[in-house]
């Protein structure tokens, strides 16, 4: 990969979108030539996808057919859109990757990271990211921040308590994967990002 | 499980509908207690991932993403459907299960058998088929009869070769899953029916 592939993750109402459209506008500013895109989604085929992972109409679904989901939108995406642009040498940055399923889908759901990780193979192993950085603050403040979740957002919808999952679980995963960053988010929006662009510049990758 | 389930597998054209048409009213016939269901499908969200596996429109999708959409569909559909009916000590004929996959994802689309296997490790570990039938003929063959392919479906319109190496994959799984049956589909429709039903007789299906 001649690009470098930076992902963001975090839980719900941690600030990723906020984030990410500043750093945009400093990218831009400083004349990057990069690729901003998010899971999952991100080409038409993964967009389908979305729909059905996120439709409050499926209630129905089980934890592994949404993590198989997840683990398909992802690599759709990965070979229409991101290897590309890598192969082409663009930074790209994404919002949401694996983790986002190991964390959510291996701890928060019980399905066990090894099996997500197994799902995610050719993720992990083909495109690991040069760097992720982890928007690092409590479910609860974050719910706090945010005033509730999307009433037509599946994954939203679930409570404290299977937040407080997913947090614990990037916390595992911070301590295994070594390119796995956190970042204090307590401070105001304008401290996040100016650690957010010191991390990226201490690690190389702008 | 105090049902037992029963799968169907063979190339496209290789009668599999028609068979599946005969043993069902030979089952009304004998007033067993079936659910007769297919794969990609048989329950709502399974059929939403059908369309966008199947959809022409999705030419651009890749090899791993069928393959995670097909596992996905199936999981669900285990779980929705398969499984209540075993359950309830139901027979349970179904259309294609895994081994669809592993000779068309792993063997055909070259994906390799063990990493279609590992994606569709639930199934084959939770609900393994009692029994499978797999209606043995050469895709040529298959193809004459079928007077050619359904334009709007994505798999069907695949060449000759695509199919000759699923058949191929089906002859390797055959030799390695204890319960994966040949019958021989080169006579007429009756005979093959004759030799179904005394396959799932001999077996103690039904």
């Amino acid at each position: 990969m001649k690009g470098k592939f930076i992902t963001f993750e975090g839980c719900e109402g941690s600030g990723k979108s906020t984030q990410l459209r500043m750093l945009g506008e400093y990218l831009d500013g400083l004349g990057v030539d990069y690729v901003m895109t998010r899971e999952p989604g991100g080409s038409a085929i993964a967009e389908e996808i979305r729909k059905i992972i996120l439709s409050g109409k499926n209630a129905e679904m089980c934890d592994e057919c949404e993590a198989l989901l997840y683990a398909a939108a992802r690599v759709q995406h990965l070979k229409e859109k991101i290897a590309p642009a890598l192969e082409s040498g663009k930074l790209v940055i994404c919002d949401r990757y694996v983790y986002s399923s190991l964390a959510y889908q291996g701890y928060a759901r019980g399905l066990g990271r090894e099996y997500v990780e197994s799902i995610n193979n050719f993720a992990l192993k083909e495109y690991p990211p040069y760097l992720t950085v982890f928007l690092d603050i409590s479910p609860a403040e974050a719910f706090n921040r945010k005033h509730g979740a999307d009433p037509d957002d599946r994954i939203e919808q679930l409570g404290l308590d299977f937040h407080c999952k997913v947090y614990e679980g990037y916390k595992k995963i911070a301590e295994d994967y070594p390119n796995f960053f956190a970042v204090d988010c307590l401070g105001t929006k304008y401290q996040t990002q100016e650690k957010i662009r010191a991390l990226l510049k201490e690690k190389g990758a702008i």
